[in-house]
């Protein structure tokens, strides 16, 4: 115990854990009634907000209040104003805005499983029927490919710059559960010479290839519709991605994947898994650790997997050499494994 | 703008909000699941817990990592270890053991406006049926009585301190929506010659009497059954107490009943009221503040008020004065009026 003697043991921890929960309906509220964009169009006043947004303005203060109490406004005499992050991500007339990932963060789908949290914890893996998530053909990795794509474009692109840096080769590249495409994308859009294969369901796909034509790279995307696991990748491939895949499954059901994976590389070709990567005690870095918790949750055996655990994998896959790269701002991570 | 112009916009705090519900059921299935009591008897590693609380060791696995990163246990070599305040506060062997709060805080009543919570804050006010939480009879404060006693033990003991510290005259008290009845019940174990009466509906003082018996005050506590709107409180008292109540509705509402309360007193009788008040700026100190957002959810017209606010329902009631006193460690504070 680092606390000194004289410091009192205090309940407030559980209260404000007990009641997270309202910190989460708070800020949904929020976004579906427009509350940022309203404060970011010069409407300052609870009375004023409140007229934009069609809610009252006793609902309109309360609510306000508590995003200022969550760190989301700034309060100044009566008036509320948006503060940087939120004029960036919040407000729908940002080019950045995210607040459309609660279609797929906050979905019946990915909450169901927390309604009864303790019996996924008794099972150790998720309690909804087929297996949650991972379902074939499951409908929320359209939700996922249309309302994260804002958030996965600045993370492509770093991904990109990372991985090949030069852009001046020709590539073949494999991005396996493409979803809205932008990882395979972004290494189109700044090679010339690099074509992509996505890989995932039809109806998933099918975002991915409005992304590419957006993109101005449909001529270079091309895609093989089904399960990783089931289809054949082909081969030859110089690169193939990985990205937010592997935390699903459980480590034999990886291995074999990856052997897959290692056997459609061509000759000094490399693996590009992008992840969640906690350190090895496991609880830190706080956001990329809790991410075990929506694995739990969400799948029958997937996790937020540690680099070893990683690397390990992919050795017993054949991959040679593994290397891990951060990849500021995301809090993800890369591992760049050799063939 | 007081951050570092270098200082890179980050979508962090809303993606930590966003999960923020996943830290009330982690903690919610711990509880459940008895995980930290487990803990506390001396079960150390995630295998040891499995095997004590009839869960899986990937589930405690990841339940008790995540547990680490929300500040419950500490992590070490492997093995899980309580903090002081889980110790105290939720191994089910210590007195001051406060999990089986849940039943009320988690209770769906209570948790059910959340769950489209951008209605309420459109309507500006709780979304549920005749009311919510202050509906006639309503079981949930049975629960209420049941449950959150813990942890009014204390703070009912610092009230009667603080009001009554002498203790050496005659008292005659209402408490009322007495609830678990321990606030008029802590004047009456520390005052030989103070007499309770409870004000509540009849399921709950059950509870309330309960408790005297328990406290060995039982001959000096006697009931009202009813709402406080509605029932004739008698006359002369020296303390009228309104515990946790004045929250619940809107001002105008409030005067009435304070007007009701300042008429039942003796001369020189005093009103004492429990209740979180945040500043006047409505955003701090945070957990009183945002206790505003519970009333926005659960009741037509309740606010967690301001002293100010307070303070003019009292004077519009015919109470002379108002003061307001902290009572550490609780966050709630207390204003005593004079008649």
């Amino acid at each position: 115990m680092s606390s000194p003697v004289t410091q009192q043991p205090s309940p407030q921890l559980f209260f404000q854990t007990i009641n997270a929960y309202q910190r989460t309906e708070g800020l949904k509220a929020a976004i579906e009634l427009g509350v940022f964009t309203a404060i970011g169009e010069g409407k300052g006043t609870a009375a004023e907000i409140a007229q934009r947004t069609g809610a009252s303005e006793r609902g309109i203060r309360i609510l306000c209040d508590f995003l200022c109490i969550m760190g989301f406004l700034n309060k100044d005499g009566g008036g509320y104003s948006q503060t940087a992050d939120t004029a960036m991500f919040l407000d729908t007339r940002s080019p950045a805005y995210l607040g459309g990932a609660i279609d797929f963060l906050l979905s019946p789908m990915l909450r169901e499983p927390f309604s009864s949290f303790a019996e996924a914890v008794r099972k150790g893996g998720t309690t909804t029927p087929n297996g949650s998530t991972v379902a074939p053909e499951n409908p929320i990795w359209v939700q996922f490919a249309r309302s994260m794509a804002p958030m996965m474009a600045l993370p492509a692109q770093l991904l990109a710059k990372l991985v090949d840096p030069a852009a001046d080769h020709k590539l073949k590249i494999l991005d396996i559960a493409a979803g809205h495409g932008l990882y395979g994308i972004a290494f189109a859009k700044q090679n010339p010479q690099a074509s992509v294969v996505g890989l995932d369901w039809p109806n998933v796909l099918a975002v991915a290839q409005e992304n590419a034509q957006k993109a101005g790279v449909s001529e270079r995307y091309s895609t093989i519709p089904g399960s990783a696991f089931d289809v054949d990748y082909g081969s030859g491939y110089d690169l193939i991605l990985l990205p937010n895949f592997l935390h699903h499954f459980d480590p034999p059901t990886n291995e074999g994947l990856l052997r897959k994976v290692h056997a459609a590389l061509a000759e000094g070709g490399r693996a590009i898994t992008v992840e969640f990567v906690p350190n090895e005690d496991r609880i830190s870095p706080p956001e990329a650790a809790a991410f075990s918790v929506m694995m739990l949750g969400g799948t029958p055996g997937g996790d937020a997997y540690t680099f070893s655990e990683l690397e390990r994998m992919l050795a017993n896959a054949g991959f040679t050499r593994s290397e891990i790269h951060p990849l500021p701002p995301s809090i993800q991570q890369v591992v760049i494994s050799a063939k």
